[in-house]
């Protein structure tokens, strides 16, 4: 079920088999860079999210550059980056039923590990299986910020659960998460900018009614790629989320380019490489990258370098452009895509190829791939 | 890189760990027993299409009811359906670049291997590659009967084609693909059943203008679930590729149910079950099944036996569901989703949980997951 590797090092770009995803070294290397610089200068901890890489290989780079640990949404990808060398881990979502409680109450036994909470049930799952296996499980409570997702209410819903945390045998309270996802995606700079600094009073009231209880918020972790700007201005958040930098999209290109803010110091650096497959009229051609080779969820993917050239429409294995004028693309040819959404495309690989000046430097397992659990 | 298996044989539903792909072993079988019913009725091959379940143990089980051989998009398909024993085999696609092209031609040395063509420049890799293995490879010339994608257009186009097909080297010319595959989705079944109609008009055509040129179809390939009453009714196709009927999906039942024909006597065989891992409020709740975990392309699942529920949104690994009322689900529960689009849905999976009557009768890989090349 794991796919051969696509390429070999010092393979060009002609050699890849395709679809592949392509890491483009250096803009790669300088988004690690920008964010080192951006979150120094700001004064916070960056403990970038997981789920856009799926490798503790990455992780690992991010930390040489500072980041005090990673993210990640599910325990079977706090697992696999654990046994990839990554000792400081946040699970930012719930860890819900005995049996999930129970691996990550193993896990908190080897490294620092927590997770969030949002339920009373969930709080009494994972204390007693973390009291059973004498580990501690630092544990955030979630607080919905305007998301509409998980989290309790900010302020008396969420000290009172806090309490729970605090008085269950095997937890540490550790803080709060506020994480504001559909902020991300805001267009607009002013309105996304709002968004953010509602969120941070939201957060800060909390942190205040948390401290008149008695519950000090070590932590407290949120933020994004897309709202880095107006997280760092709202100063709310210790830690920094933002997991998506390091590879860019293009959806987030849709909204991040005008800002004039950290964000627009990130680059594409995440492709997939295609073939034109078909090419049968002079206004339309076909690739071989389609819904099971791209995350379509946030727009389709745009073409690096081929102006007059669009993706119109998927089907399972085919993408088909539209093609301005006759000569743009010929049969066989390839194209980089810079995807519309990067986490769901690159769960949808097994290897990451690195290129480096249009040759294979390196490739990598995209070790958590499908890692749901 | 591949996850561990989420049950074990004996397991209740509530035992698997979540997300995970659920086979209901006796719909599977009794869609299996009606499409063997349909085709028979109707004199036709079946060549079922292994893109939706990528599963040589399911295609074995097709052809154990009468099927053919299989369909695959993707010469690495093919490879994992030969090695889990299918020993005839059509990539329904075309197969592109001189490495993939020497991949098919050894794979043509070992089953019986036929590919779709729809370019000179294709024709030549394909041949290059197959004589110079001395292998026989099996082409089919794709038209374009109204899809929209690959294929030359019918007529004239064809026939030029299939004449340099019969003429290259270890290339044998056996046929035609006509698929339709944007007319399996149309709503209104007349809407429907007139494009199939002027698709088999201009297939026919083509047919006949082979025929006149000496180049006999052996196979015309082509329909899908969505037309199947339709393609058995036009009558042109000697083979049909259709796929779906063993699982179904949310976005076939949309157009299928209210027909009366064949279509209807397809059922639901595929579920991904969930849990609700935040009920933050009476009027929501997420599950642990998102963009992930499920395809959303063609809609959002529905949920089975839950009325008043509905997934509304996803984001990477939330499922957001809006209640009608409270009380409808507990934190903790499980459910059954119906995925809007059952092949990608597959394809985010390690393993298929087949289960009979509420327990894990057997458990098997979904082998050729990934497959992209």
């Amino acid at each position: 079920m794991v796919q051969p590797c696509p390429a070999k090092v010092g393979d060009t770009l002609d050699e890849v088999v395709t679809p592949a995803l392509i890491v483009e070294l250096e803009a790669y290397e300088r988004n690690l860079k920008a964010m080192a610089g951006i979150v120094a200068e700001a004064g916070l901890r960056l403990r970038p999210h997981a789920k856009t890489h799926k490798s503790p290989e990455i992780a690992l780079e991010q930390m040489a550059r500072g980041a005090v640990g990673a993210c990640c949404q599910k325990v079977s990808e706090a697992e696999i980056l654990a046994s990839g060398g990554v000792g400081d881990i946040l699970i930012a979502n719930q860890v819900v039923g005995a049996v999930k409680a129970v691996r990550a109450a193993t896990l908190a036994r080897q490294i620092r590990l927590a997770v969030c909470v949002d339920h009373p049930r969930n709080v009494e799952e994972l204390s007693s299986a973390a009291a059973a296996l004498e580990a501690t499980l630092d544990v955030l409570v979630e607080i919905d910020v305007g998301n509409g997702r998980c989290g309790v209410p900010p302020g008396g819903s969420a000290v009172a659960l806090a309490r729970r945390v605090a008085a269950a045998p095997g937890l540490r309270f550790r803080g709060l998460q506020a994480y504001h996802g559909t902020a991300q995606h805001i267009r607009d700079f002013e309105a996304r900018r709002a968004a953010v600094r509602r969120s941070a009073e939201l957060t800060l009231s909390t942190v205040e009614a948390l401290d008149a209880a008695g519950l000090a918020c070590e932590t407290v972790t949120g933020g994004g790629t897309g709202t880095l700007l107006h997280d760092v201005e709202a100063g709310v958040l210790s830690e920094l989320q933002a997991g998506s930098y390091v590879f860019m999209d293009a959806d987030y290109g849709r909204n991040l380019a005008k800002d004039g803010g950290p964000e627009a110091r990130f680059e594409n650096a995440l492709f997939v490489l295609a073939t034109v497959m078909s090419h049968p009229v002079p206004e339309r051609a076909v690739l071989d990258a389609g819904l099971k080779a791209l995350g379509l969820d946030s727009g389709p993917p745009k073409l690096k370098g081929v102006p007059g050239a669009s993706y119109e429409r998927a089907s399972d294995e085919h993408g088909t452009l539209v093609l301005e004028r006759d000569g743009l693309l010929a049969h066989g040819q390839r194209v980089l895509l810079i995807p519309g959404h990067c986490d769901p495309t690159v769960n949808l690989y097994d290897w990451y190829v690195g290129v480096r000046r249009g040759r294979v430097e390196k490739v990598w397992p995209v070790a958590a791939r499908g890692a749901l659990a």
